[in-house]
Parts: C-alpha cells; structure tokens; sequence
C-alpha cells in the first residue's frame, strides 16, 4: 500500500505575484505533489488554505501517513482548530515536513514550544547544502551536498530546540550558516523541517530537493497503528495495579475518578 | 545578588480541601518559597492564581530570574496572555521549574509542543527517585536516591521530547517507572520538570526534595542579559551582508521591507 | 532480499555450566537465530569466540547488515583487532544490537566511549520493562510492557552517554530501575542496547524478547552502500574548493599532501 | 577557590617549524594558559607530550579540574595508559576542552567512540564561527560570530556523535561550513570540541577566542566530588535491596561474588 501524502500549501503567492506564477503556475502544491508521484509507493494528494477546514478534515488527516506544509505571508489566517487537529495527528503518529518559511508556521510553533526565529535575506544568492550523514535515509541519492544557485538566506541562530539529527547545514555566499534539515519526535510521529523553498526562486523544480522531499516522505511514515489516547492521561486503579498495593494517605479523589487536566 | 526566584502556586486545593491545608496551611507556594530560602543565595517570592494577572506582570516577570509553577485543578483558568508572557521570558532566558501535577499546565504544554501525557494512581504508595548522574548539580547533596513513603503514581509512557538530560527516574511500589527529573533548554532559558508532589501528602516538606529545589533555581538560573529580540525575524540587508553580494533573482519585498509573520 | 543478521556468542556458559546447558543446549546464539528466522525477512546466522578470528572475519562483516552481541565472562578474551573491525563496520552502516552483559564488552565500551557500569543482583526477582514510546519500530507487537518472572537486575546509575531515544525502562522487584532499551547512532551505524538475556532464566525463549529482537534488526539495518572511507579525513586542495580560494599565510603541508593523523 | 586548568600541549611545531615558533615562540600552551590566567578565577599550568607521563602524573590529574588538550602530528606518541588514564578522570568529573586537530587525539576517539573524521584544507581562507545560542555561557561576551582572517578549514561531515548542544557552526570562505563547537557529557565529566586553533595562524592570541577558552574552562569544571568508582559494577546483595526479596531461580555466583568484567 503507497503511504498517502498531503501536500498543504497555502496559495497565495501564486495568485498575487507574476514571479511566482511563473516558476509555479499551479502552485507549489501541485509541483512538490507530482515530484512525490514520480516515487511509486507514494500517493500524494494536495490540500490549500482557501478551502473549507483548509483542506484538513478530520477525515483527511485521517487518511494522511504524511503531511508536508508550506506557508509563508497567510500563517495567521490558519484556524487555530485547524492547528490542533493537525498537531493531535502528528502526536498519534502523523509525519510532518515543514517546509522553508513554515518556520513560523502555527504548527510549526506549536510542534517546537519555542521561538522558532532566524534571520533572512531575499538577495538570490548561492546556498550550498552540506549532508552530515550521507548514510541517514532522508539523504539517499544526495551524494555530498545540493548547490541552489539562488536562495533566501536564512541565518543562525535559528530559535529550535535541539534536533534528534542534524541533516543539512547550509552555507551562504553572503557569510552565514543555518541547521537547514532537522529531524524532531513528537508523540508517535516524526518530524522533517527542510529549509529551502523561497517561492522566487525555481527549487522545488530541482531534482535533489525532490529526492529529499520523496525521502522524507517514507522516513516520515510511521506504519505503526494511530496511538489516538495519547494525548489522555488514564487512571489506573488499585485493582489494575501490577503489583499487590493497598490505599494508604489522603486523597483528592473517589475511587475511579477522573483526573483534573 | 541573589537568584530572583518566584513561586507560581494556583492555590486552590489549600482552600477548598481539608487534608491539603492540614500540610500546606499556607498553601503549598509558602512552603517552598521558604525552602528556598534557606539558600541564602536565592531571594524566594510567591504568586498565585487569584492575584491580578495571576501575580505575573510585565514587571514582575522582568524581576525573576527563576520561576516555579505548581498548578493541577485549575490549569484552563490560567490566562492564555499570561502563558504567553511567561513563555516569552523563559525564551528570554528566566528559567523554569514546573512542579508535579504542572505536565498539563498551559505553560508546561505550550514549551514542550507535546501532549505531555502519562498515567497515574492515587494509593499513597512508596516512590523511590533514583539519581542517574549523580555528579549533576541538581542533585548536589542527595545521594543515590530519594525515598517517599507516600506519592501518587505517575507512570510511563510521558509523551514529552527526547529530554536534554535525564536526571531521576523513579520506582513504584505498584509496579510502574517514571522519568521524574528531566532538563529542557527552549531559546536562551533552562527548563526542569520534577514530577513528585502531589498535594496530599507532606512532600515539599522532606529535605531533600528541597535540596533539588534549591539546586535547580541554581541550574536554571542564567546570568546573561535577557535576549529580549529572541523571537524576532530581522532582515539582514544586502548592504549589511558578511561577504559582498549583489542582488540577484526575483524577490518579494522591496529592500529593507519587513517579512512576513 | 533479506536481512543478512550474524549472532555473535561467546559461548561459554553453556558448555561450563549445567543450569545454562538446560536452558540453551545449542547455546544462546542459536536459539537467538532460531527466533530471528522466524521472521522470513532476516537471515540469521551464528559466530563464537573460540572460531577462527572469533567468527568476525573481514569477509563474514561484509556479508553482515546487523550484528547482535553477548557476552559476559570473555569480554578479555576478544582480539583487540576483531574489536577494531566491528567498530569499523558499524561506523561504515552496520547495525549493532548489544545484549544484556554485552554492557562490558569491548565493542560496546568502544563506541560508547563511557564507563558502561551499572549495579547488578542475580535473585531471580521479577523484571518488568515499560515501554516509553509505543509508535517506536522496536517495540511493534509488544503493548505496555514486558513481563519476566524472573530477571538479573540492572540498576542505574547506568553510565552511558544520553540516548538518542530511551526505548525501555525496567522496574525491579528489588526497587531499582534501569533504562534497559536505549539507541544510539554511530557513524553511518545504528545501535540499540538490550538489557534483558541472563543466561540462567529462559529470557531469550521469551515470545516478546524475540519479537523485540527481530523488530531491533530491522531498525538497525541501514541499506544504504557502506561508507567505507568513513574514517578518513580527505584534504580538499584549493583547486577543488566549491568557491575561488587563492592561498595565504603560512602552511605546514606542501600541496597535495597528505594530514598527520 | 580558584578552578585549576592544565593546558596540554605536545609542543612539536612550535620547534621543529619556523613559521609556528614565530607566532608561538614559547608553545601554544603557554599562550593559552596565559589567556586562562587573565581570568583570575583560574588558575592555569601546562604539560607537554616530552614531559615525564606527558606531565599527566595521578598527582597532577587529580589536581587538575578541567584539561585542555592540543595535539596534531604526535597524536600516535601520546601513550594509551595515559589515555586511559586522562578518560577515567573524564568520568569522575574532570572537565575536558578538545582543541583543533585534537579531533583525531586518541583521548577524543577514546571519549567519542566514532571515526571522528573531517574533511580540511590549509589555505589561509576567512572563516566565521556563527554562536547558536547567544546565551550560552560558553559564548558570554562574544557577541553574534567570531571572525578569522586566515584559517585551516575543518568540514563536514565531521563523524562525531550527535551533541547535547551544538554551540558555534563555522562558515568558510571556500564554501564548506562545519560544528565548530559541541558539547558532550561523558560520565561526570563535560567536553567540550572547540575547532580553531590552527598552529600557522595567530588564531590563540585573538581576544574572542581566547574569551571562549576562558567560559569554557568555567562551563567545564564540575564542583562535585569526583566520582571515584564511575567504572566499577557493585553488586547489590539480595540482603541490601530496598525492597524484600527471596532468591529464586538458578545462579551462576556464589552470594556476594564479583561479577565478570
């Protein structure tokens, strides 16, 4: 069975610019979706802000083993409820690839519990890649590095929490560095922030980025059934205990009770 | 100087509960701002729910170098600003202990991005902290272990992050384990969650439950200038880069623009 | 193709000891390589201390994708080189699996670079390992927990460097706990360390131990081509720089030669 | 009590090779300890590779709170019960700072348990150290980046086990970027990798660097006692559990016997 994909985009850009449009005309969804096909055991379906729930019914995301994100000038116009659904997901074992500029994506905020900021630079300048672990699956096919001729630059300190790995570290002509692949866990699922993707510029269209786009994908996907109680915290009673045990000292509750939260 | 430490109490079960007020008469924040204030290198303040803003203003906040959290009935009554506020500032660098039944405050939720989920039983059963580098500064003085004759259970699996360290894990009698001391950074702030505490039994009374508090205003406390723009995006001009560049490509934003949140 | 798996033993008690022959007549490693052909996906084959080069020969690593390790009373008796050359290997992508007393076997005090202690009691006492993350590949199949009527304990302090995920942690009869499924990445190589495998209980004919053992090859297994020149440390001349680089200052190297190691 | 630092140097360019004795006419160590000693906090001597024991005598480690070590062309002279001797006080909780091409010292491999490998060049190139965590107290006083005007680049991928904090990453002019700054905790004892310090450049008598040295010295020293026994695996008689126990099952020691190692 292909592991399903959700590419979400929020499209405005692509209708507001001529730059954009031209690089994307159906929008980056569309491109990093049919990058996704090309890989056989991928199945990758899109989704967008102006549509209702912005494409991510419960139903949906229930269908989803992946979801990529990119957002760039519309973060705030995402529903909170949206974000939280999304977020549940994730933590029942949902992967998440954050896309460039999702850096300050709602989600991605609310995924990291930390700043999440950086600094940037719109100048086309070169952006060189470099690959940690030319053995990690996320790199397959990669070889050393991916040279962008023209990037934004994103500058350290970028404002996360220590990954599990780090996967890329970019180099600028302009003299910075950025944590430009990290990998994070959440609950049951796994989580890719991948930096490049400025819309100016034409990177979704090149043949490396896809490759780590499709190997993120399957990294992503935890085949594991969805943990939906993970987020609930279970009593367990005395009479459920492991181990022979007698109630002794006070008390806040009746037997069987439910916990505050 | 001494560290500016803060206890955050929500202060309702002291009140409502006859068996709680009986160990806290003065509410369970009383009882470890003196603790700490056994250390003479720590000057220990209160707050709580019911003061104007919760007793964390703008002003306050900027005067605390460490705060504590303990909170378990009344956590969706906690203002969202407030949570916002105090998240800022552990970004900022304030240090942060969170307390017990706090894994489901809006505070502890909202750094860890998680579900911070776990299981629990309330018997009074035997709980036995083991320290697991005993040479950390947050267990300075303690020894191998800590015994407490009566805890309430919080037992495996916590969904929170892969941690920076973990400092206890802890035995139950009834046959479950818990992560019970673990380290956190999130921006310049250092962050510890310590699970025992429950309000029923003596447990901010025994001595070396106070040691790790004293301990960990001192871990958590950073001495650095308060990074106040941690959560900003600035721009770096073209004309302001490391190494010369010249403007190359298409581009969103006229120069010195601001970017997009 | 299958998952080429080696089971590596120093098979020794099974020959001196009458209560470990009853339990494992043909020795630990084949009734580990029983358990892992029940998978049809891995091919388990078996090695010892007292074979030529201890079964590890340059030839017989190359056909390995995942190693598993125990050992106990020999760890001195294993060559220093053969050491050296599973190191190599894992560094290069091969997964490594240490059991149980394996925790003070060259290869693991090798990679771990840490002192491996831990404190020890063999009182047949009751063992229980809770599972931390249950969306985690390693522990597919196996639930809450796993029960062993009767178990070595292993207490902690167990110093080893912080994993990077804590898989298992056990709880013991005795009152100590133990972080016993932790893993680690070294170089191109994944590696998982099991507690569980006193030889003088039956752990190994444990349904649950066996599925967490064939799950911790697939884990481990990297299929990516060996990074043979791991280890290496290429200098890159100034004429194979990315960006036009002119030589200057002083210089201990001549062109093109080689660094000190 | 001021923090006692040794500077380890083995002191081979510095008169074997014109261009480094003018820049370190008396040794790097000596400029180094020098920089420490302007911090009146410490309390800096030296030891070199000639010296008797390489001057790490037990009477001088046990003197010592944090070690500096600088080594390049005689990494294979440096005898291994010193080695082992210098990790064993790693554990009980001396600190270790790991200087420049120190990366391939077998007191780092010792400590790292991986290849440890780079890629580099000796062209003079600029380099940038971008600090991630302005906060840190590694890189008090130091502002955003350290810049060098000539430097040996070091580049990625440097095999080394993922940090507990990636404190500086380098920007090279030739286009390479690589973690020039990681922390690692090794039983009691903090590491910290600091890359600079190429021998053909004045990179030791630059301010901001010999600022870092300084914090790292502090950030490294650990105020417990050190934990002598951080190598030893005590048995636990069943008589001295903490919880009651009765011995079941088969055993392979006699009561009160010590393990295998």
């Amino acid at each position: 069975m292909p592991i399903r994909a959700t590419v979400w985009n929020e499209f405005q850009h692509e209708r507001d610019n001529a730059t954009v449009r031209a690089i994307y005309p159906d929008g980056i969804h569309r491109t990093i979706a049919a990058a996704l096909s090309a890989d056989l055991a991928i199945e990758a379906a899109t989704a967008t802000l102006d549509e209702p729930e912005h494409g991510l019914s419960v139903e949906r995301l229930a269908e989803t083993d992946v979801l990529l994100w990119w957002g760039h000038k519309a973060h705030a116009a995402v529903d909170d409820a949206v974000v939280e659904r999304v977020a549940q997901r994730v933590f029942e074992g949902m992967g998440l690839i954050v896309l460039h500029s999702g850096h300050f994506s709602k989600i991605f905020k609310r995924l990291m519990g930390a700043p999440c900021a950086l600094r940037w630079r719109e100048a086309g300048e070169r952006e060189r890649l470099w690959v940690i672990n030319r053995s990690h699956p996320i790199v397959a096919g990669i070889g050393d590095c991916i040279e962008l001729p023209n990037s934004e630059m994103y500058g350290e300190p970028f404002l996360v929490p220590e990954p599990l790995e780090t996967v890329f570290i970019s180099w600028y002509q302009g003299g910075e560095v950025f944590r430009s692949g990290l990998t994070y866990q959440r609950g049951a699922g796994r989580l890719f922030y991948f930096a490049p993707g400025h819309e100016t510029y034409p990177i979704y269209h090149d043949a490396k980025i896809q490759r780590v786009l499709q190997n993120a994908v399957h990294w992503a996907h935890n085949p594991a059934k969805p943990w939906t109680d993970v987020s609930t915290a279970p009593n367990v009673p005395i009479t459920a205990a492991r181990e022979p045990l007698e109630q002794r000292g006070g008390s806040l509750h009746a037997p069987g009770e439910e916990g505050f939260r």
